[in-house]
């Protein structure tokens, strides 16, 4: 598959990486002399950032070229993404080009204002447009707002499953407005955060802390209505609504007004900017976003909650049946950064948790997977002992090599080795002893006919 | 320390949760008949939640009384907690019962919309009167919005103090204003919800979507400034705003409407938040937010940052030096929810994880801590050998004892029994082989003369 980023900005580069780092092949047309520079710091954040936050390898990266013109770019393409600046003219100006050297592949708008009917005026072939608007960090926020009314519904479907296929979850927007739907929310804070900072009543640095410290920790889970459903209790939403209502009320009637926005304001905003993080470079304040929602993701993962459901869901598209080797491939992954401790490397139960995942692989591959634990049997670890060769970082792709040692009726031991992928250093090995058991009655047990087969033929083979 | 919670629905309670689980006693106040068992199920949750946010155990709880009278719980307070319904009258009646009873104790009210002026009113001794505006969950988010503007400094500062001791942070807003700063920019984003439903743009659960899967991860972290002055890179947060002012300017002239909010409308929102989370009862919705919550803040908590950094300060000041006995009890926890895998017990590379702290544990005893790592030494983890013995689950308060096996030249070897706290069951045992290293060098050399004669000691107690 191929994609072709128009506009290789801060969010046409995150595009890119995203579809390259999932194994698409890019060709970016940006005509800015400072592209290739821009574009491999925001190749550098993706490729250290995305692939920590799956449980495997993402696939191989495609191939990455800097065109020198748009026909070049979409040629051959399965999927165009404009990002470049929000300005109508230059949207149309660029929207003909591609037209005249695809006229089929469906485009995407990274717009974060106009409506597709805007962005449409004078295409030859209007319904594979539509807006595709994206977050930034693009590589690692999911959503992606998708407003194709009055376009092909067929190639609507199409983009909805290539965005899914390189992780996002695109959200179709019924109809279309200003702003789409976040960025609408978004605008309404801004307006109040310039009045509160106008008016000296808090700080940017102020602002930021009454919303992570609070209520942003609520929406990066439930949103608005979920929250204040739970907040609302067991008399349901409506009467939570009819109740909350009039309170409502009161402030909004009075913050209606409009700041200017004059050269002033927007200097104060930046010096009370400067203040509160000037000690930090960008570079420095990404790497800082970055690692914060890789952990949170990862969080959400865990719970199969919100973003960390989408990612989840793709996590399981990546996942390839083993090869019948000697050793098994177990485990194939990239160290995430929540994994170090403060020595800078990565703290010694991670390893636990690497030869965890290697035997859980073992289990999916001799049928004792998820249904066969679902119907109440399983392996528990009785026992485990860990060499540690060799330091591992965060960042750093590693593979597992696992031979089953035992396979004997309720006995199971498994001999792993981690590697690093670049050099095939080991970096720690382990030995497992498992014993099967009834989920039922916590205690041991044979495993099935079939389970027991697997385990008995990988023994023989591995001796 | 007592705190005196007048009001016991879902904030008083979470108020007396937070007080009562960092050891302090509680008295609430509540006339409404079903007070007790409110309070009890806000009480469940905080207690399995909380405590999992630490890597040590909390204080032990306080005593927790329900009393008939205003008076009866403010007596011998050294805070009180106001979280009545947002009626003025009744707040004023309330602060007037509380002030017969006891005259000099620093009163806070959780009002949401009120500014102090407007509760101080009719007050005898209003200067010890502030806003202290806590968010729900109150027992597991830190944020407080403190307004004492026109109050006494010096009891706004031991409300400060107290607030911080038990795992909050207040922030100060420096100017009375309704609905103070947090509240303002979620009735901005209410207002724009409410005419997106009404229009039939989108439904409750796209607009939750549209928030959680987007910027909502980016405001757990960050907030709203410190994300755009990312997103705008090099060029400064001044460039920035001038240059995505006029784009901020066109939706927003036309949102400045207040929906009305009806019958009908607070119906339309009722009925889709059934449609969108029907299936889940309000408790079952709690529980996956205290999850959510306890994994995304222990995520932050490990980068440091946000949230995270309040959390572990106030875990920092919970650490208490480690008692010369044999063996050494070296870790004191409770298991949190976000370690359990799909077995519904403890990962066993959490058991690891317990086990290499209870091994920090020793170094900070012998004076290895985070100084002397600073100070580039440290011990590194050889070998590890654990063995699983019963399960352990979500909730489960442990304790590890700890025994120096070998302490002599480089050599550590450190010998661990994990119990249940409850009943004492030994869970797992764990062996651990250390190496001294210069962290410079990455190679293994002798420790300092006063660790080493602290290693030493320990492994002749032990034997």
């Amino acid at each position: 598959m191929k994609a072709a980023i128009i506009g290789g900005g801060v969010i046409g580069g995150g595009w890119a990486a995203r579809f390259l780092l999932n194994g698409w092949d890019v060709d970016v047309f940006d005509p800015d002399p400072e592209a290739a520079r821009k574009l491999d710091a925001v190749l550098e954040n993706a490729r250290r950032s995305l692939p920590m936050l799956y449980e495997q390898g993402l696939p191989d990266e495609g191939r990455l070229r800097l065109v020198p013109t748009v026909a070049e770019a979409v040629t051959g393409a399965d999927y165009v993404q404009e990002s470049v600046p929000e300005r109508l003219v230059l949207k149309h100006k660029v929207l003909a080009a591609v037209e005249a050297a695809a006229p089929d592949v469906p485009i995407g708008s990274s717009t974060s204002g106009f409506k597709p009917s805007e962005l449409r005026t004078g295409m030859v072939n209007p319904g594979r447009l539509m807006v595709a608007h994206p977050f930034n960090p693009v590589y690692l926020l999911p959503l992606v707002e998708l407003v194709w009314v009055g376009g092909d519904p067929g190639v609507a479907k199409a983009v909805q499953d290539m965005l899914t296929l390189v992780g996002m979850r695109p959200l179709v927007v019924r109809a279309e407005i200003d702003a789409h739907l976040a960025d609408r929310f978004l605008e309404a804070v801004w307006r109040e955060a310039l009045w509160l900072i106008k008016d000296d009543i808090a700080t940017t640095e102020e602002i930021d802390e009454a919303i992570r410290l609070g209520f942003g920790l609520r929406w990066a889970q439930m949103g608005l209505f979920e929250t204040y459903r739970v907040a609302g209790g067991e008399g349901g939403m409506t009467h939570f609504v009819e109740q909350f209502g009039p309170a409502l009320a009161w402030p909004w009637t009075k913050l209606m007004d409009v700041p200017e926005l004059t050269p002033e304001l927007a200097k104060k905003i930046g010096d009370q900017s400067d203040a509160q993080s000037g000690s930090l470079s960008i570079r420095e304040l990404e790497g800082l976003r970055d690692r914060n929602l890789v952990a949170i993701l990862r969080a959400l993962k865990g719970e199969g909650s919100g973003a960390g459901q989408v990612l989840a869901a793709h996590d399981a598209t990546l996942a390839r049946p083993m090869a019948q080797a000697l050793p098994l491939i177990t485990v194939q992954r990239v160290i995430p950064s929540d994994w170090t401790d403060y020595n800078g490397h990565m703290n010694e139960s991670r390893y636990g948790q690497v030869f965890s995942d290697a035997a859980d692989a073992v289990m999916v591959h001799v049928g004792a997977g998820p249904d066969y634990i679902a119907n109440g049997l399983s392996y528990f670890t009785v026992e485990t002992s860990i060499k540690y060769l060799v330091e591992t970082h965060a960042g750093e792709a590693v593979r597992v090599g696992t031979k089953v040692l035992i396979g004997e009726g309720k006995k199971l031991k498994l001999a792993h080795e981690m590697q690093r992928a670049l050099d095939g250093v080991v970096l720690a090995t382990c030995e497992q002893f498992l014993i099967h058991v009834s989920l039922e009655s916590r205690s041991s047990c044979l495993p099935s006919a079939s389970v027991q087969t697997a385990v008995e033929a990988l023994a023989a083979a591995h001796k």
